[in-house]
């Protein structure tokens, strides 16, 4: 069923987990504060804020946006473990 | 800068025609028809036949249902390619 139990519980991480966790280690690979990836990618800085913090449910065009800002594909932003910078 | 040229031109496939292509080809190797993939997802028919269509600016939590249901991970319905079928 498709309602069983929360994503989070069946399934590991969220994609906004996954999708929080590769912003962050991407753009802090760039060296950009939350302000430049916004700047880059036309959105707020406060937009930027509530999808690392998980609290966004991101459409596809806007994860689009950051992905190509961030010099990747869209893909990459929910890959499971994407970390590029050993931290 | 981030909006010289549409995503298209600039970037070959968008992430809304990637997905769209992708959950075609994942519904189809399992032989379901759109209602059965809403049905399974807990969405409308008629969003899948938009999101399909990319007439939808689809949103992560309803794209990470649509992965559930079809069995794969969030980041595999936007990966470029996803022949699966060998269509």
């Amino acid at each position: 069923m498709a309602d069983s139990a929360p994503e989070s519980v069946r399934r590991h991480l969220s994609a906004r987990q996954v999708l929080a966790a590769n912003i962050v280690t991407h753009r802090r690979a760039l060296g950009w504060s939350q302000e430049v990836l916004a700047f880059e990618a036309g959105l707020h800085r406060t937009f930027i804020a509530h999808v690392e913090r998980q609290a966004r449910n991101i459409a596809l065009d806007n994860l689009e946006r950051l992905a190509h800002a961030l010099g990747v594909e869209p893909f990459e932003l929910l890959l499971p473990k994407t970390d590029i910078s050993g931290k």
